[in-house]
């Protein structure tokens, strides 16, 4: 093993503001984006690594990501706005996350997308490294997985040597193209996007795209799997995702809980 | 992946108060039910999902259930009580579990079940879905589970493209119907409803076909397995259900002093 | 599924005291008694159920172990006096566990033996229903479980009807003369009991036991294992067991640490 | 099983200070390296078992280590001083850990090196005694594994019949002698040891080992699998490792939060 090169580009990256400041997020929405970080990493979907993003709510071409730090700390202050093409509006010198580019692309690729969750969750990875398998819809709380999730081979984009991270627009168009029939995506040897309409449901689906990937491990062992048709994939999406409001009020507790008398 | 269509039923539903309320249950009925909504959650059964009944003390046509809500936060404010039609008597308002028909349908037909848990637990959903596997007793702590747990299989019921839920009574007198010679049943990609005498035994018997199931999953993948006779699943029922006190005792004190000084 | 019978044996038992009190037993052993306790529910090898004796420092005709309940809420108030056939002598009404028989025939039969744990640990019991398939030692830790652990198969002794617990000084027996060879037994369906020379010895063995099985589980799932040798066992046998007070000094900061404040 | 014999040289050892103190450590080394022990065990990486040392900042022919006990409560007061021969310099009647040849040897051979960790964490030793299987990087964050990690076997140094564990130098410089093309070298039956540049970057690969092998583990039971070439492992090592100061800044907090109040 070599040292790291002199050339080498951390994964917290400096970048000028260059674009102009506009009309603020609604705190709410801040708020929601700062929970939503706690969320995942109380539940194991990112540990000192992975990110959450959100459409801004005035500007569709903007959108809010913690500077670079681990997700289970982030504040409010902490949040950063961004254009689609990932330049901070206000990072005023914090450094910020390498691959701002999967929300970026993904927001612009996905008018419809309000959320992005980038994670390697445990079963996740796994999955993405074995020949010939896609994580499929297993069970109820995971029709959004739908009859196959596609998998982005960076090899394909970047040739055989890269690092593996959505380091540039040209990388993050390539991932946001395979979005364009489904919400999650599984990235080889590195983990998965997935996106959705809101905070509360983006971060449903990656909880529950982990817990899937598990059961498949898993089933997957022990012989043939029925998984869910696809006609069952949507009528449990369009059932089970109808509200998101249960879960999240709980996980909003629990994580108000944790923190309760920390600094955090 | 479509949105949700305008046409989605919610996991919460509201539902009118359309029978009369009759003689209160005993407050420490209540007492016990919340209690067991903590211990499901805190020992792994439930997360913000899944549901635990009883049967009314005083009306063996009524049974109780929480409102729609994590079950780890639950408290006696929250239970609402029900036909076995699955109308609630005082809902007042609050939203309540869309699958509830499973508690008064399993209640109805099955006049010696006072407790009934349904959850979809991290190891019975990968056995719920491999073809030619059951769930079967392997350790003595299990003998309910006895020689091979039918299966659910709603697509015999309702078609291959419904959303898997126990959405109505004819779906809950379905899963009802193979509780004839078992006290637990597995649903295909969903999870399982396990009943029994009492609320310490059902929340036992929900801990322990957890562990079943992960134990089968473990051993499966070594080679063949010796699983228990049917007299020994009989006489380790017998025995070790003969009282259920100990871990009761035990899961309570720990759900209460984890519970100490937080709002819930 | 039947219910229970009236004929059932519960696990927790009333027994009369039938001997005579002698000398009273060291408080600092009581006192390590109770901590094992703890400590065992804390590294997860005892839930609810499970229990450890340990042999009176005075008479050695007779042992401590709790009366019955779960191990992670033990006091000193809770330890039970019994002779080698189980008979409490100062139970004073209180429950014992059904299974002492275990602890005390194999004080019985292995007069070296001071110290015996008897549970149910989460990779023991998948271990122990494979066909052909034997613990042995995987690693520096395990040294104690040598080439091979004899399983106990309870249909030798009493059928294939029984409920699977050693509920009488027979099956004791049984079990006990497993123990002439081993150090640890592994009980078909049930779980384990290991012995050693002290409490922090033999709780070290139950903890490294469980880890020992659990990673002779991962490791058979992927191709042929190097497994210690016979020389290789008794070599870290002789090294890593000729001191237990690093991790018991460890443990003990940890289960105290964890109980500050709380009642028990 | 035998007891152990009379001859056995346990874990923890009594060493005479036989080399002359020099100038002190940086305050800030030690604090760091006591923190590093901290997050090791927070993490999962280390039990009451396992050790991290740093290359002394003022000389590099001597090293720290802790005092024989369990990394989770070392404290700035029991880092001890060696030699590279493995001689304490300032123990001063405190024992310490037998495996501290590993470290002093490893310093020696790699003057590169400046902090490394021994551990038995739970993935990587299953995959340490499957024959033909190497430990491989799988996921961008364990560049540094490279395309196949060394087992070493210490039978090919000391016979059939060792403790398996690193005694003496001459084990040491066996040891040692592995990492002129590797950063991880697995011990059959044991555990790792990893080294890097600062004690951030070697926590890190402490932790993201026992990562890659898990996610090894679990794909390599579902078919073939896609490793990261030598072009991306060497990559990712640049890219993610030019800054480990995210994760370290991250769990050091929650290794602060969680010994907030106590003793330790």
């Amino acid at each position: 093993m070599c040292p790291p090169s002199d050339h080498s580009h951390p994964i917290a990256v400096d970048a000028p503001d260059t674009a102009t400041p506009g009309a603020a997020a609604s705190p709410a929405l801040i708020e929601d984006l700062v929970i939503a970080n706690h969320i995942l990493f109380d539940q194991g979907v990112v540990d000192a690594f992975g990110h959450i993003s959100v459409r801004h709510d005035k500007r569709p071409d903007r959108f809010l990501l913690a500077r670079n730090m681990a997700p289970g700390n982030v504040t409010s202050d902490d949040i950063v706005e961004f254009t689609l093409d990932g330049e901070p509006v206000d990072a005023r010198g914090r450094k910020v996350y390498l691959e701002r580019f999967i929300h970026g692309e993904v927001f612009r690729a996905r008018p419809d997308v309000m959320a992005v969750v980038h994670s390697h969750s445990h079963s996740i990875v796994p999955l993405s490294v074995v020949k010939g398998v896609k994580l499929q819809a297993i069970f109820h709380m995971a029709g959004f997985v739908g009859q196959g999730a596609p998998v982005f081979e960076i090899r394909d984009f970047g040739g055989d040597s890269t690092d593996l991270l959505i380091s540039d627009n040209a990388l993050g168009r390539g991932l946001a193209g395979m979005f364009a029939d489904a919400d999650i995506v599984l990235m080889r040897g590195h983990g998965s996007t997935v996106v959705a309409k809101s905070i509360p449901q983006v971060v449903y689906r990656a909880i529950y795209a982990e817990l899937n990937a598990r059961y498949q491990l898993q089933a997957s062992q022990l012989g043939d799997v029925t998984y869910l048709t696809a006609g069952e994939s949507q009528a449990c999406l369009d059932r089970v995702e109808g509200q998101t409001q249960r879960p999240w009020d709980f996980w909003k507790s629990q994580a108000r809980e944790r923190r309760r008398g920390t600094a955090g």
